[in-house]
């Protein structure tokens, strides 16, 4: 397995890269550069920078939506960890993980050590997402439901092959770094909601980054790091499904499976937020907002999301009450609307009060029926079939680019060169520059 | 469990700690330096230094061995996985964990960055080798046996754990550190015998210095980063005893069942090298060689360890034919013993030939019989019970300095300055002192 899949990853050229897998990786990055704006003053990214900078060596990268310079490796993990910091990247539904960020940024970082086309590194990307989903493929769900934080513990994986990519590394160099990248894998469930998430959705990208440079460099690993009998798979889920690697390689782009996330919240809540938004754009703005409103979706809903009383943002990040709140309230579901600002908004947890949630299996995750009660007696209904975001109606590139620029809004970032310099990239001599127009 | 782990943690003083543990903290650092001596030009040190000292800062801690500084992380790395890349370093027998290299080179490398007691570099490391023993504890047998290098997956908490105790954190700071190293936790036994392996446990010493620090400097963890529902026990085993963790503590020193390891192989063939310096003994060292060799032993011996035919020194660290060749032909079992250039002896290829291994399951994991047939016709026969280096037969702290006097010889470390200051840690103002005289 692992030793079929170094062998394509190596023999891989862009020019055997459909147009809408070249396209979809286009998205791809500008979307987690689009999130790493977002999230890169978050403090998990703020103490990290403060307490590795003074560890890290020449300045050779940059930091998106920052001013400072930092060593490669740095730059990649704290590029990834900015990206994810929100949950606003991106989801491959199939697995639950975020792929692109550390890939992305891995990559980002090696084009300002190495320069690299725009094309060679689109292809990277493609190769590192496509990993990681199916990595992540081969160890699900048990993997994930066992408490890995298959964002990371997968991720290093992708980023490894993207970066191996980059350095055009041969078919046994390849399986090296993957080695290296199996020795490296780390990331936690429990974590999540706490600032140490980040440092294992950062590890992914920085260990990634270096055990493509070691292989490089002739430090060696196990032929079959993935399948072999105390490898990854072993170690990941008692029923892997070691297929997932390698079926349809080069014909089958799982990495096309993968969405960009509209709003920075659970994923189980993309469909509550779109029904919000019909139902206020049905009311207007400035309507009063309704006496009662339930939600009815899948089990997961509930499961994950039915908490009326929050009380922080990332806490409102999971809360389907918050959520329905903070878009009729403040027409806000963006980085803001899921703020400790927008939880402590009296109107915003007024209206939370009276949202219920209700279950009906019927409902699958990217589907929700929302009733609301109004002052007049009269109810509104708006069914949401597929929310946005998900498989049947995945956000276009001009979304991502929407997304970007209301990200960037009153920022430091020129959204509009950026986003050309990204929509251009196939064509770009330098992928690098990708990098100087998304910092500070 | 974390809460109690860390409030123990924080509350410890070293006045709290018996002699005895104290003593056993001293040999574990100066056997670590002894093995790190060992393995600091291995190429897996060499190569992932070349690769990885550009992306370092400020050169503010020693390599042991060598006369490169680089910034402490590094050192971590490094030395961590110097120490361990010949598998020479301790063991912890009841899990297979090496506990100290980790623990023992991040705390150096702290010691370093912020002036320390001697005294409390021994708390800390005390501290540290018990964390990483007791989570062992309480994922094992089932972690390491599906994979899980569990030197490299829970000496990061170990080193957290040792450095939140040199920098003081307070109980939720300590939480915070053992969650941000939850984060951090990878390692594979898939990759021993290879390079990769290195990676995995420098990134426990890395790994752990930086969550410690991250943990200062406010990133937050989990309440109950090892037994949360998706926590580290929960992903590293379907059966935790999460009472591992915390029963005895402050009484039961479980650091103290860590054994220094008297020879660079794996730990079955302790008992085989042990007789066959008897055999040696007896015989005479210019003796013609026996015509046949039988070496019984128990289940585990004859499953890792008998292989007739090696070509690398690597592989010849799990050959009980190696193993009694080289002691017998070379009267070495030191890491010349064991190299590339005693594998390629003509004389001990011939030796190896003639010697065979036998089960009797009777025998424990310490203990082989040794059974020769001489050319005269007669036979020898020895019975070692105790193998040096298990709880039977531990080293004692001299022959740990006999050990690290053996690997400095023709080095470039003053062994004899370098023992006296280990062995007066206890009283010395600054614990940075012997990292200055473990580097070349």
């Amino acid at each position: 397995m692992s030793e079929t899949l170094c062998a394509f990853l190596a023999a891989s050229t862009p020019d055997a890269l459909p147009n809408e897998v070249l396209e979809h990786a286009s998205s791809s990055v500008l979307n987690v550069i689009a999130t790493a704006i977002a999230g890169c003053r978050d403090p998990a990214v703020e103490r990290a920078l403060a307490v590795m900078a003074p560890f890290g060596g020449p300045a050779g990268a940059n930091l998106i939506g920052r001013t400072e310079r930092v060593d490669p490796t740095l730059a990649a993990f704290l590029n990834a960890a900015a990206s994810n910091v929100h949950d606003f990247d991106d989801t491959h539904t199939a697995t639950i993980a975020h792929p692109a960020g550390p890939v992305t940024m891995a990559a980002l970082a090696a084009a300002q050590m190495r320069p690299v086309s725009g094309l060679d590194f689109l292809h990277a990307v493609t190769l590192g997402i496509e990993v990681t989903c199916r990595v992540a493929n081969a160890v699900s769900p048990e993997h994930y439901s066992r408490g890995a934080h298959i964002t990371s513990t997968c991720g290093v994986f992708g980023a490894a092959a993207a970066i191996g990519t980059l350095l055009r590394l041969d078919a046994g160099q390849m399986r090296d770094a993957l080695g290296i990248a199996s020795a490296s894998s780390c990331g936690l469930v429990e974590t999540l909601g706490f600032m140490a998430k980040s440092v294992g959705v950062g590890n992914a990208a920085r260990g990634g980054l270096l055990a493509a440079l070691l292989a490089e460099a002739g430090v060696d690993g196990p032929p079959r790091p993935l399948e072999g009998a105390r490898g990854f798979f072993a170690v990941a889920t008692s029923a892997p499904r070691p297929q997932a690697l390698v079926d349809g390689l080069g014909t089958h782009w799982e990495m096309t499976r993968n969405y960009a996330k509209p709003y920075p919240c659970g994923i189980v809540l993309n469909a509550v937020v779109d029904a919000a938004f019909v139902l206020r754009e049905r009311l207007g703005a400035d309507a009063a907002p309704p006496q009662r409103i339930t939600v009815t979706g899948g089990l997961l809903l509930a499961q994950r999301a039915d908490r009326p009383h929050v009380t922080t943002g990332r806490e409102a990040q999971v809360s389907a009450q918050h959520a329905v709140a903070t878009v009729l309230i403040r027409g806000d579901a963006g980085v803001a609307g899921f703020s400790d600002e927008a939880v402590a908004d009296p109107a915003v947890r007024a209206l939370a009060d009276r949202v219920s949630v209700a279950t009906d299996p019927a409902y699958p995750l990217e589907s929700v029926e929302l009733r609301a009660e109004l002052a007049d007696g009269s109810t509104e209904t708006i069914l949401v079939e597929h929310a946005r975001g998900t498989a049947g109606r995945p956000l276009s590139h001009g979304e991502i680019e929407d997304k970007l620029r209301a990200i960037a809004a009153d920022g430091p970032v020129d959204a509009q060169r950026l986003i050309r310099a990204v929509n251009d990239l196939a064509d770009q001599a330098d992928a690098g520059v990708i990098a100087t127009l998304a910092a500070a």
